[in-house]
């Protein structure tokens, strides 16, 4: 995140305060875009051992997500942040909300991995493999965006989630004519459906991290508004 | 909620302010409410007008989440509150985040209640009913809790969830079963299995608002607790 809006402190702890939450959920943005590599890398590969270890690691984000929360708001009850001090570390609050949300998914990913009668499907496991890493792609934009408190960007990136949603209304379809022609596989195509849409829900949650970006720069919130309203009202 | 946190300001003007947010949450929990029940009415009885009416008030939901929000970030901004009286705002502002994700829950459900297909799927709709009915009852409930911020009904409720869980993986294995019987149904059985995920998603979101209650009566964190832990932790 840029460093202008931190510049105009004069307590030099406040600004430490503040450089150290913006550290933290940027670790947490790499922690959790690295479960869903390995969620989709175990996917693919079927790798029980990574599904495991995708699992296994998601009390850590859960652990960020709280300690994190917690100092915001002990920030908040002692600096009495205004303006776009206070819109950071709301702008953090809410984002950290949505990367345990996109941890979650990766444990949901994870788990479809675990399952062995997917040793059979491997056709299946093709398209979500795709769109999973458009949906990578987009989380690590989206984190970028952050660092940077990017709005230009994060205006950009909200039209990806339309895009995913569009891929997985594909993959869906595809699953549900495979279910049809071969009624056995059902369980196991049940289980790659999770995990599609699982994949599809992290590019919501990348949207509502977008929506917090243009919050925190332009001071408005944009949050169901239609792409065409939100470049109207920000003038970009 | 009780007014025992808001005795004590001296300025009347802030507590006016307190009184009208927490009036603002418990209005928009009732909204919320009357979402679900018509959503699962108009599914029980696939009456599409019914179903139209949900899907068209689902942006009074969003209104009220965003102008909300807005009030809490004002009142943090402009007031400095501390201890009880910053919790009590965190708390509201992340309850109105999960009434709103409930909301677009109702539409998934109402969505559902559109699909023709359902027509020849009567049986299909009895179990999710009742399933609906107990989502229903928990809401209530936890808006109910939040009301009077009771952290010892907050724990209670917030065991409902895993009963939810249980309910729906019912459902599930219920729909699965008549997929393999009948392929043609694929479709329009996956409707109702989103209808299913997203009263399942309804438990979730209660709970998270008991956690949310319990935050601001006990002052600690809850989040990712088991209900052992949080039992000895709050000395219950």
């Amino acid at each position: 995140m840029e460093n202008k809006s931190l510049n105009k402190h004069i307590s030099g702890q406040f600004n430490a305060e503040l450089e150290d939450i913006r550290n933290r959920v940027l670790a947490m943005g790499g922690l959790v875009e690295r479960q869903l590599e390995e969620s989709l890398d175990a996917l693919a590969s079927l790798d029980a051992e990574l599904a495991q270890k995708v699992i296994d690691g998601d009390h850590r984000v859960n652990g960020m997500e709280v300690s994190i929360d917690e100092e915001c708001t002990r920030i908040i009850a002692k600096r009495q942040p205004a303006a776009s001090d206070l819109r950071l570390i709301i702008t953090i609050g809410k984002t950290i909300t949505d990367l345990e949300r996109i941890g979650d998914a990766c444990v949901r990913i994870a788990k479809a991995a675990l399952d062995k009668r997917l040793n059979n499907q491997q056709p299946l496991l093709v398209s979500i493999e795709n769109m999973g890493r458009h949906a990578t792609r987009t989380l690590h934009a989206t984190l970028d965006a952050l660092a940077r408190m990017d709005a230009d960007n994060a205006l950009e990136l909200h039209k990806e989630d339309a895009k995913l949603d569009k891929e997985y209304e594909g993959i869906i379809r595809q699953l549900m004519t495979y279910m049809m022609e071969d009624p056995r596989s059902i369980p196991a195509v049940l289980d790659v459906l999770w995990a599609a849409r699982a994949v599809e829900r992290v590019g919501d949650r990348c949207k509502n991290i977008c929506e917090y970006i243009i919050f925190f720069v332009k001071g408005k919130d944009v949050r169901h508004t239609s792409y065409e309203d939100m470049e109207k009202d920000l003038n970009m």
